[in-house]
């Protein structure tokens, strides 16, 4: 890794603030420390300043200095990511695109819409509302597009609308030496040379810092439907995954959600579910003719595979009553627990090894004698969340707890999975990297080599 | 580019055969011949040998050995692609995937499946369709899988299933070292590490060697409709097109064909168009009440936008009779104008921009007198494939319909598009690589430098 850089010259300074002017570059402790970690349990680092960009020519600027002078640059969003992917890890620079949160076009006949990488998404969401249309991808938490694109985050409803790396067709990226690139094309479709957009989507800010995209949207869909349907056994849940997709049904979102958490969930007595495994359903569809077919197949896939209860709701505020829960599991937990603290998981396996990924996580639990853990995930997409306990001012709970972790991992592996289903490597998943890819992480290198051979871009993460 | 290597000495002939076994080599007039063209317009050149590699491990023997010696190599599939790709310009060893065209295994409840390169998309899913599976991207002539994802190929069905690049998860790939690596997962979603298998689809076997795929499977639908409509103008097709796509609905197909098109179509006597700009829509549903309401609410959405005849057809057979037109374009120009070849072009641009994109097509054909020629496409992706008419032993001729290609690229790229939107950059696109792409194309070169630093993989290609 290059050499970290505690603070900066006075001469280093006075550059940054030419070039995007004295009051938006911050040596100030406070700035320094709100960007000093993001909302994963990893060790903080202090940047030496940060600066506030407002333009590709300003972060253009910057890297050509910081390249020169072998300062690390490490770019924030919102600050959201939960594996340390934002973390000043060998402090210098961290560059917050809060000023670069513009809707620089909609175009509303194509769906798409050019937006500068600061946007927090629900924020564009709402602004996109009067055109009628949305960003697919939801992570939850408000990630900018910028770090969105960075982690190739997804979340519920990328079973009908994809994960980020299905939603944006254009990037303006400055590489480490200052240049700037476009590439892509707004046309939907196109062979046109080395996809590099998929190249920098997922790369963290690693192999360059995008400084614009071009998103596509969807429109806002009329008729909404959910349903909650709970289950004899994980197996019975999982195998209706697979049913859904094979009967052609297309659902939005698909959600798994274990015993343990419907239990938590049943105390605050808002909810009244039945304390069995539980898939959260939710439909989209063009026409109000549409749900009740959708529905009626749903409730028959779920009753071949042991269903016990299924409920529906048709209609907006019905969906949104159903869901409520879904987004109510963390702090439902974090509430019923107090003095204990979470670390969540991201493992993902093909669908058909989801029971099984779903009961080894559970079994690394109990080896490692960590109670009141939970189990949610992206069920459509093989995505898994476990909800790993531990007491926080206690070092031996945090160690068994990360090694339930590392466990899970390898058993996702060893599914035909992957270590990270959308959290991204950071600096936590950095350690199965080898096991994952094998010599592909060589070749890996390799790119980051030839995009940042001096390492100032995000150093210390992916590698 | 490497320098043309138009024989192969008898210790290179005894090295190849010592890997692949003698009857797999081949310097037969008739193989070279035979490998020598693609189906497109440019010249032909003649490899020094075939060679019929049957593993991952005899590729890699074959390019370790070629890398070490300078020898250029082509992988070749079916031969079907139409810019060159596939075209050994610099002689040396073409790579036939004859050999490896195994489907490894099928997961049944994943919708996925492992599968060699050379296997044609047709016989693949002829052998898939007792596992009630299908691979959605078609681009017509029976390309390998190979080939589909060198080109990143896509067809009729990609707005309902997606291009080639949608299709694959995780790939073997021989680099041009001889280095054999696995990249991606079966997992529908990953965050880890960078993207290689989007750099690695469609890049035309210039940075690696595809020995293996494994590819995601859609269920064959259960329930057909199609719609045939035709428009007063250009202008109320295509804002028909936004229409149904802005309404939720989701087509799987949904193709243009101009006014030239119908009434070339009339001749046969077999079809009954109205000889006006029209669409061809095909929905695949989930339930047999679903396509009514898709159809009523299409015909609604047609008819807003001047829709002057409106033909629906519901089941498999009735959605093959309506379609066997669209089949038929090319055979049927190509009978209708006896001596005259046609050059297929391939822009796409936003689905905004369609109209304006078919329109200036049209005039470059008026401007440069080439009559009889006929726009058709896949409208719902914005691409178009011109139908260019010229005498094929006329050079004057020939010279003009190129420049008409060349003139449609530019308004493609002027329409934010694209200079190619599925049939790759092979020959025919390389002279509009910079346009396209600025500073990104010096990039994809660097990439280029490093995976195959000595240029053996598909040369004269991309660059």
């Amino acid at each position: 890794m290059i050499s970290p850089v505690q603070n900066l010259s006075d001469d280093t300074v006075q550059v940054l603030q030419n070039i995007v002017g004295s009051e938006f570059v911050s040596i100030k402790n406070a700035d320094r420390e709100h960007h000093a970690r993001d909302q994963s349990f990893h060790d903080a680092h202090l940047p030496a300043a940060v600066v506030f960009p407002e333009s590709a020519q300003e972060v253009s600027a910057i890297l050509k200095y910081a390249n020169a002078n072998l300062i690390p640059i490490t770019p924030w969003g919102t600050g959201t990511s939960i594996e340390g992917n934002s973390i000043p890890v060998a402090g210098g620079i961290v560059m917050d695109f809060l000023r670069m949160q513009k809707i620089l076009r909609v175009y509303d006949d194509d769906f798409q819409v050019d937006v500068q990488p600061g946007i927090p998404y629900k924020d564009m969401n709402a602004k996109l509302a009067p055109h009628g249309l949305f960003f697919g991808p939801d992570p939850g938490a408000n990630a900018s597009i910028g770090g969105m694109i960075a982690n190739n985050a997804a979340g519920t409803r990328t079973p009908g609308y994809g994960a980020t790396k299905d939603n944006v067709l254009r990037l303006e990226v400055v590489l480490a030496n200052g240049e700037i690139i476009r590439t892509g094309t707004r046309s939907k479709k196109t062979s046109s040379g080395y996809d590099l957009v998929h190249l920098f989507i997922g790369s963290e800010g690693t192999l360059g810092i995008v400084t614009e995209a071009t998103l596509k949207l969807h429109p806002i869909p009329e008729h909404f439907s959910a349903v909650v349907a709970a289950f004899e056994t994980v197996e019975g849940a999982t195998r209706t995954v697979s049913a859904i997709m094979g009967a052609g049904l297309k659902p939005v979102a698909l959600e798994f959600m274990d015993t343990a958490t419907t239990r938590e969930l049943n105390t605050t007595n808002e909810f009244h579910l039945h304390e069995k495994p539980t898939l959260l359903i939710e439909f989209h569809s063009a026409t109000p003719h549409a749900i009740e077919h959708e529905l009626a197949l749903t409730q028959e896939l779920c009753n071949d595979n042991g269903c016990l209860n299924f409920e529906t709701g048709v209609g907006r505020t019905e969906r949104d009553r159903l869901w409520k829960m879904r987004h109510s599991t963390y702090e439902v937990m974090v509430r019923n627990n107090p003095g204990i603290s979470f670390l969540t998981g991201d493992v993902a396996a093909p669908v058909s090894r989801y029971s099984e990924l779903v009961a080894a996580c559970e079994r690394e639990l109990e080896a490692l004698h960590l109670r009141g853990g939970s189990m949610v995930g992206h069920a459509a997409d093989g995505n898994l969340h476990p909800g790993i306990p531990y007491l926080p001012n206690d070092a031996a709970s945090h160690a068994r707890a990360r090694q339930a972790l590392a466990n899970m991992v390898r058993v996702a592996l060893s599914l035909d999975g992957t270590s990270t289903g959308e959290h991204g490597i950071g600096i936590g998943k950095i350690e199965f990297m080898a096991e994952e890819h094998g010599a592909s992480w060589d070749v890996m290198r390799g790119l980051k080599k030839m995009f940042d051979p001096n390492g100032i871009l995000n150093p210390g993460k992916m590698f």
